[in-house]
């Protein structure tokens, strides 16, 4: 079997071969993208449910018009209509709508291991979209997919991740899959914002911008989520941006020709200068475009007709 | 002409031909449903548009996917995002809708009458999604023909529908159709939860489960609308588990082979122990199931080009 | 070139070619809307992004039924779900759209101007669907449809506008197109309700409802838009109605055929009395009929393959 995954649950347990077949299709998907006439048939007939219980702009849309474009019918669910305002657990509005047959479940859940926990009760192929601070398995493809076609390689690249890698599911997910493909993985970040134990991950870790960039070949800035701290956490967005904030300063320490990624949506000012994020060396919409793609190359591949019996 | 109704407005009205005509037509669009293409192209070109002014995840999920599966345009307008919010009369936004040539309007209102009243107003086909506490007959139709396709039949059995029934447009529906099809209909609950006079529509009432479900065929549960409650009538939801909840104890009162039903979304722990929802004879999945092949069978007949003259 | 504009940002800027190429295009586009079939696949394969940073049930449902009827692929973002709330700027959201590759954005935002510097910045068509006070040309020309239509004409016609034109970007609009189409333009508002200077637009300025409504040939009311007002320059709505608002007594003065329209939605009782608004004279459903027409021929003609190149 090609693939042999029903689900997409996480970068963790996909090989390096899975991974380059999903990048390889993307690749396709992309040129689909850059056509006039952007639809295909291929799922057509099929059923798509975003199931969202987080609100993402980009995310959600990202998954729809993948969707749309490959002939599926979509049909997005947002927490804010949905009967779990009425009580109803997260098992139940899932397995509601597993009752409606639909083909794949695209789920974002404030909850480490929400996904995972439906893929087991549900009919149908899930996608984990976001799950907490676990997984965001997507994002991680996509990067990977942008710095393949920047670079032509992924294997041997030195990638900082900078940032709120604390809070961080994209940051967990590129850790995994770069690590993966070859690269060497930094992160950069106050001790107050990494997880307990990152070393492991077999990462080096530094708390210096300008140390933590040298000679990188790929910048990647992760959104501080100021959202998810609490009390004397917080850092001050002045304070954050002068020691943390990518502008052209640190950026020099990296290679003269690195990448500056950023997963979106940006705090422009905070985590990154503007000038820095509508620079040359940015590939931040390079980043969405790719989403898309990586996302059709997702949903086709677990779809596939001879990929229908779990392999499980 | 077989199917004599331009609207779907309640079960009362239908006669047991019509209901006949309809459940074997779901019948059909089930087998669609289990199918890898669940795609048609029978309403290919008409547009269809859900306007709920009260939210609903499964009944809109419900009547959406309906509608994408047979090939119909199908749009989205909930209350939160419409101009009501603007002062706009329910009756305006039905007639600018209506000008925009939609071919049925899905309605869903908390005032009953609501879908009555535009049906009168509008050029195209209503159907009822739920009005107040009014109707909501195609949760009786899926309820019906759930039941019919678990007994093979629904003459004769011996059907209790348990809880609260004063707000429930469910039980007032499934009395209607259950009775015009042989059935007998009992309801249980207690006096402060049923509506006066309620003999009267041809039901046995109990207050007490035990002696209500005494040899029952089926079993249906309604959900505790706590929120429509007010004042010094709203039960303890530990007090009324213990009396009117539906656990093994008193699900041992039925046939063995009862069915177990419920409309969702549930309140474990409040009308139904998760044990029973989850149980053997539970069939409360098959219901969501059913709930798209009667939505597909109902827009379908009411959208049938035969039937485009209303019959009034 | 037939239509020689990439985007429609507004009324200005248009010759009474375009706007007469543009009509002349939604009369087709009735004729398929009042088909049982009304699907093309004039758009089948392009993408259409509904970007409404601000809330409006009719807009949006006409753009995204206008889309789906010729085939597009529609996705709707409202800013209620969208990362505004995270504090990505109006810039970022659409940059993050355009790399998604839309074929066309359809921009609401409560800022003047917001439509113009997104198209700037895409590369796709864009169409104002309505920015601040400033423009909202499609209503402008459903308006001038709906009087083409029932008129036969607009060069010498008399048109009344009135009520908040301070607030309104319909009036705006309205006056651009219908003067350059030859009608008259009359303004009827007090004066705190009108833009200083309103009379360099060409307009003949009354602060009398039956002086400013004498032998017109349109009535064309405005919502009094009181959400956008602040302090001691809302008017009681009694008062208003009273001397401004449209009814039997001062629709006398206009002559005896006509025609009364309104953008919706109504306020009833306020700037129109429900017996107008109901009445013979009234276009105000035409209004939103052609409302959907003149969003297909808007973007069919902007989408055509031989538009492609941008005109500057």
């Amino acid at each position: 079997m090609v693939f042999p995954h029903r689900h997409l649950l996480g970068i963790n347990g996909l090989t390096e071969l899975d991974i380059a077949f999903l990048l390889d299709k993307a690749d396709q998907a992309v040129k689909l993208s850059r056509q006039r006439e952007k639809k295909t048939s291929t799922l057509r007939g099929l059923t798509q449910i975003n199931l969202f219980f987080e609100a993402s702009t980009r995310t959600q849309a990202s998954f729809e018009l993948a969707g749309k474009r490959l002939g599926a019918d979509v049909m997005n669910m947002s927490v804010g209509n949905s009967s779990v305002k009425k009580g109803e657990t997260l098992i139940d509005t899932a397995m509601t709508l597993n009752a409606m047959h639909p083909d794949i479940l695209i789920v974002r859940h404030a909850s480490a291991g929400a996904c995972a926990l439906l893929a087991q009760k549900v009919g149908c192929s899930v996608v984990n979209a976001g799950d907490g601070a676990h997984e965001h398995p997507t994002q991680a493809l996509l990067d990977a997919l942008t710095i393949r076609r920047e670079k032509g390689r992924i294997a041997g690249l030195t990638v900082a991740i900078c940032g709120d890698v604390l809070h961080s599911r994209v940051a967990r997910s590129n850790i995994i899959l770069l690590s993966a493909l070859g690269a060497r993985i930094r992160v950069v970040a106050p001790s107050t914002l990494l997880p307990a134990g990152i070393e492991r991950m077999g990462v080096e870790v530094f708390h210096d911008m300008t140390e933590g960039l040298r000679d990188a070949d790929v910048v990647m800035m992760l959104r501080l989520q100021r959202e998810r701290m609490s009390g004397s956490f917080v850092p001050s967005v002045r304070e954050y941006f002068r020691y943390f904030g990518l502008d052209a300063q640190k950026l020099n320490a990296a290679k003269p020709d690195a990448l500056v990624m950023h997963p979106g949506p940006m705090n422009r000012g905070v985590e990154i200068a503007s000038e820095i994020a509508d620079g040359p060396q940015s590939v931040i919409e390079e980043q969405v475009e790719m989403g898309v793609a990586v996302r059709m190359a997702v949903m086709e591949t677990l779809l596939l007709s001879d990929n229908q019996e779990p392999a499980k």
